[in-house]
């Protein structure tokens, strides 16, 4: 029946919001998640790998409805007629993990995962729909030196990566320091609608970088309208509290101990306040000599289950934004402490705190910055097929060089002699064996240089010495050819 | 008003059919990942990444419909009307991105990836929804050459791993003989239900190893019942053809060169068969001294896009089935030639050919050869916290011995000297370090060796031994810690 069926003929394309990775990209996405995992396990962080998708209750958002099926998040019914959501982070896998296993696990539970996320969201420049973090968390510990811990990770692991101390910094706040001043401004913990008011106005203080004081201010107050045209309703905040927050996100000064003070000012008596001040304070003591990490007020990270301590790893450098206009490049990673997210299933509050590293976005910054260097891969060694009765030959002359550790292949197409030679160029071959009937008749190959060769014909001024480039070529006894192979490539 | 709800407690528990993964097995796989990349590398191959989802009609499966919706795919709505899919091989995805990509790519192009995919199939003892696979394949190569690197590259990642030739063979046949047997059974490929008996038979023939000759020659007549009740239609064939076919699958000889010399004879002048068996000649010549590389008839592959030679890499060791009952390991991955798969998209035909290992089911099987050997990570120090005034002290204490190259960690929980010290038995560490107020005061930390503990502990018979342990445990000045634990460690 197919057959006579009108055949369909699919186009081949990339779903919008994801990519392909290649090459050097890939190389050194690979790297850096090998030195970031390296300094967690360092921590004495474990590895743990979790499931792609998790079922949409115990991930925490709430299941699909018809008109808006997915909410951020990529969901679909099982045959059981139970719902999965694919993983948007992998801090909500984590809780459902520690509280699966929790009387197994040793306490605090320190483990650290990389893993791509899914994000339903409407795709942008550098905004992808499933992208990679790594991640490293401590469960069941309270106390503020685990917040610490994942500042001074976070600090390493930029250094690690190549950074020097002012080309990145990690920005630290405290929720509860910000629900104090929610307080001052007359937000009322009791009250019904406090949840989603907070919410409402703490997205509205995250998005300071983005849109600036005069935009957050819009937020806080009836509301804002972006270039676009689409509106985005305001907190309803007075002019006073307007103010009040607006100053408190900008009291971060040059020094730690500079901002604490400052704040310390702003907080006043409220209790909760200096439940956080306390907090920042012994963080403080924990830092020492290590100026990257800084308190900075501003810090808010949207996500509505923080507890305590919030922090940001920022990089200090300029890019372009999506209208060529300058803009800093902005966050990389960050984390908090969250001490609900495993009670919801287990009831019981089980503290913890965690850092979170965008390794796409990381490797954008890094490459902006001409530290993306990948070196990893061997040279690659191309033997030519000559003669197509000979493939067992050349087929074992190149189990020869492999043997000895050179990265070498066979022609496997069916092309002529330059289309192979072309091949070997667009996969960067390091060197070309040939052995045609002259060098078999002698019982030699010959061997090409083809970088040497590019490096002669960059420096070529005319034909005479574009002869002299032959150097580039020399011949070797078939039983020498891999050690010459391997003088060369050392 | 969220605060007046209910509150709704899910229960954490991964979803069905899928795993999380921790400690020797995680690290096990990713050196796994390690050693069969190196292998695919040396060769010559490069590594690419795509996405984990594709627009269902790319990956071609039929679009989910109400009442099957995923046919072995898990699959999902876009908001702008297009259907997703998530990857349930790497193959497909391989043949979006060349043919997306094809004018500038290396012809031929030779890629290897590893990554999750996914089956939305009934899981089972061993069977998973989300599992990973690592693929090499050469897209643009008609020549059996490159079928024959396919082989031997899978013999050598065994070899890689720790396999030795009697533990694993590598084995081959070819759709082309399978095709010309079925014509000499009676079907005619111009027939509308060609493709459809055809690939009913070969699933039939593919059951050899799990089903027998009695249960394939069951499912090639009139149907098969399983144990649970279930029945399978049969391919509906008579008797003649049904032996034919029984007996084709049972030609395998003790050397390649046999089993072609008997194949010979089975196919006759079949021009189909005859080109199938021109290429396994040649893959023969190609495969000196591989003698864990054998022609086996009974290798069908289940896949419908097959079209030339197939291969399948079986682990000859034993193993308890599900019933409990001795059955043979069976296959830890494959593959084969696809011509067709990138003409779906460009409408001409790219040859192409490709392995895929099922990491997850070769790991089961070395782990039960006593293979998986895995000591990737350092040993791990603890520092417990005997003051929680001198977190900072402590905290330098770790950067301290971090800074030299030791994995270090402070405890981060509220707990006492006993459950600190229980917390480093269940992390495996290796040293504790104890600054308490007695060290302190004489400006030494105690070191307990937790490995020698133990085995001390192991030979105790009474008391007075018990003491004799304490050498598990020495004192060493603040300042020469880094040198001493340098010292056991080494």
């Amino acid at each position: 029946m197919a057959k006579k069926q009108k055949i369909f003929k699919p186009k081949a394309r990339i779903p919008r919001g994801l990519r392909d990775m290649q090459g050097s990209e890939l190389a050194f996405q690979k790297l850096m998640l090998e030195k970031i995992s390296g300094v967690y396990e360092s921590y004495g962080f474990d590895a743990l790998d979790t499931s792609a998708f998790e079922y949409a209750d115990a991930l925490g958002k709430f299941l699909p409805d018809d008109d808006r099926p997915n909410e951020g998040v990529f969901s679909f019914e099982d045959d059981d007629g139970q719902w999965l959501s694919m993983r948007y982070d992998l801090t909500a896998p984590l809780a459902r993990f520690v509280a699966e296993h929790y009387d197994r696990l040793p306490k605090p539970f320190r483990r650290y995962q990389w893993g791509s996320v899914f994000r339903n969201e409407k795709p942008g420049p550098g905004r992808f729909r499933q992208f990679l973090q790594i991640d490293a968390d401590t469960v069941g510990a309270g106390g503020s030196q685990a917040d610490a811990e994942m500042c001074l990770m976070a600090a390493d692991c930029m250094k690690t990566l190549g950074l020097s101390d002012n080309q990145f910094s990690v920005n630290i706040n405290n929720r509860k320091i910000l629900d104090a001043i929610l307080a001052q401004v007359g937000l009322d913990a009791q009250a019904e609608d406090y949840d989603m008011r907070r919410l409402t106005i703490l997205r509205a203080l995250d998005k300071l970088d983005r849109l600036g004081i005069g935009g957050v201010a819009d937020l806080l107050g009836d509301g804002r309208k972006d270039e676009s045209g689409d509106y985005t309703k305001g907190a309803g905040l007075e002019k006073a509290s307007i103010s009040k927050l607006t100053d408190f996100v900008q009291t971060g000064r040059d020094t730690r101990a500079d901002t604490l003070k400052a704040l310390a000012e702003i907080i006043g008596c409220s209790e909760i306040g200096t439940a956080g001040l306390e907090e920042l304070t012994l963080m403080d003591a924990l830092m020492k000599d290590s100026d990257s990490i800084r308190f900075n007020p501003s810090v808010v990270r949207g996500l509505g289950y923080y507890t305590g301590p919030v922090f940001e790893i920022e990089l200090n450098i300029e890019t372009e934004d999506e209208n060529g206009e300058i803009a800093r490049f902005g966050s990389v990673g960050g984390g908090g402490r969250y001490d609900d997210l495993v009670k919801r299933f287990k009831g019981i509050e089980i503290p913890a705190t965690g850092i979170s590293i965008g390794v796409s976005r990381l490797a954008a910054a890094l490459t902006l910055l001409g530290k993306a260097d990948t070196k990893t891969m061997q040279d690659l060694v191309v033997l030519l097929v000559m003669d197509k009765t000979r493939l067992a030959e050349t087929s074992e002359l190149v189990k020869t060089l492999r043997n000895s550790g050179i990265r070498a292949e066979m022609y496997m197409g069916e092309s002529g002699m330059k289309a192979q030679m072309r091949y070997a160029d667009n996969r960067n071959a390091r060197l070309v064996v040939i052995e045609g009937e002259d060098e078999l008749a002698a019982g030699i190959v010959t061997l090409k240089d083809l970088q040497l060769g590019q490096q002669n014909a960059q420096n070529i001024k005319d034909n005479e010495e574009w002869r002299a480039s032959e150097h580039a070529q020399t011949q070797v006894s078939r039983k020498d050819l891999a050690q010459k192979i391997k003088e060369i490539l050392s």
